[in-house]
């Protein structure tokens, strides 16, 4: 039987290390790639930081299976067993430039149900967590449930560039729901995006491109809150694809599909 | 001769005491009102704020004039003598939904010169500050001046809600520098966003509507690191009045007005 315990509390020894090697990253020179396009970077402390989690998980766990953002782990075609999803720095465009802003996230599934989620948030030492059933955290102190919350005061965490052009949808489609909500702001990482929705400081966080990294952690979070999770077209998200993604406080998810994304 | 040693300790103490009162504030119900729209908040803790300042201000300087956000202070036509320029609390939305993101802002000129410059991060306590000629500094530690910038890895403080309508440009002449940008964030708090182009954060911040209270401060702290202030005309920006604000690193500054908002 798996031990989650045991689990835990070896995950928090190693984010605790991780944020060591990290801080003390910023006294030397990165080494940045950059990957997919020019703005999409990775650096030598992105690939040191999945390297040393997944060392330390086989070490100790060798029958789990580890799914990382920078690929030093494995294939996969199916969620069966204990599987790690890993991003070693969500936000690494803000750990480059701004030296904060970037998270640890780490989501822990049993045949694709989500046990344990970390969000971390480095230089702030701020540990959001959960257990499925056993509530969300954040450095220790119980987070509320998410009420429900209206469009007219949502503050929505959107970032402008997909107004301008995106691969997903028309982005003339978001200007109603860009323009009725109290505000936009964006930081980012998606991560932190979605601690903040745990938090109740967005009351919606809307990506059109997110890798099951990005939220693999932030997912089981939000929905222990009572929070919802789906794709940009209401439907269930999928952990072994990229794609669109909605996480919002229960009610305001409703509206918002409804209002603004169905299909008219 | 106006003593600016000791205006500034006496500053100092006061950011202080602000912070401890406002965190205190967190604990208890705040009392919220909208301003020009139901967007515009304030709570009772922007007015003790600027009350607070202006009390101490008038007890120690009463000669000095007092520009508040909360309208606390003195009418203007003219910036003769010295004017202490301030907002008790930028970032109200943020105040109020997140208790975090949100800064006191001090700008305090002579004769329409900047002089001393303060931009506190209440909570996480981190101030920034120049004073005219002698640097700028965040917690003590002195500030490198701002490089020069390209469009092509710029990040940017703008918020998308200002792409759907605004009344100051047509959304549509901001499309390609949103688009041409490595990426853009908005983290509504104008002091905030100009404290992140003076550390390099972010390469530049638009708005397209502030009041002197959102970058009084700010902008003395930024043209002392070599950066630029201008409206969105790339004019000089005026104190007595609301208006638009490109705040930019240097040779991005110029990049950015001749590539894309100079009338054609």
């Amino acid at each position: 039987m798996t031990n989650w315990s045991e689990i835990d509390k070896l995950t928090r020894v190693w984010l605790k290390e991780s944020r060591k090697n990290i801080i003390q990253s910023f006294a030397t020179i990165l080494e940045i790639q950059t990957k997919a396009n020019v703005n999409d970077l990775v650096t030598n402390i992105d690939k040191e930081t999945e390297q040393f989690f997944i060392e330390n998980i086989r070490a100790n766990f060798p029958k789990h299976r580890i799914m990382g953002e920078e690929g030093f782990g494995d294939k996969f075609t199916d969620l069966n067993g204990v599987v790690w999803i890993i991003d070693p720095i969500d936000g690494t465009m803000n750990f480059v430039h701004q030296q904060r802003n970037f998270f640890i996230s780490i989501g822990i599934y049993d045949n694709g149900i989500g046990i344990l989620g970390y969000l971390y948030d480095v230089v702030h030492d701020e540990l959001y967590f959960a257990k499925a059933g056993e509530g969300a955290y954040c450095n220790g102190k119980k987070l509320p449930l998410l009420s429900e919350g209206l469009v007219e005061n949502a503050i929505v965490g959107f970032n402008a560039q997909w107004l301008v052009s995106n691969n997903y949808m028309d982005p003339k489609k978001l200007f109603p729901l860009i323009r009725d909500v109290r505000g936009t702001r964006s930081y980012g990482s998606a991560a932190l995006e979605i601690a903040y929705v745990a938090t109740g400081r967005l009351d919606s966080y809307i990506s059109m491109r997110l890798a099951p990294w990005d939220f693999a952690a932030g997912k089981i979070i939000v929905e222990e809150l009572g929070g919802i999770v789906t794709n940009l077209q209401g439907e269930r998200v999928n952990l072994l694809e990229t794609g669109s993604i909605l996480v919002s406080k229960p009610g305001l998810h409703e509206n918002i599909m409804q209002r603004y994304l169905k299909e008219q």
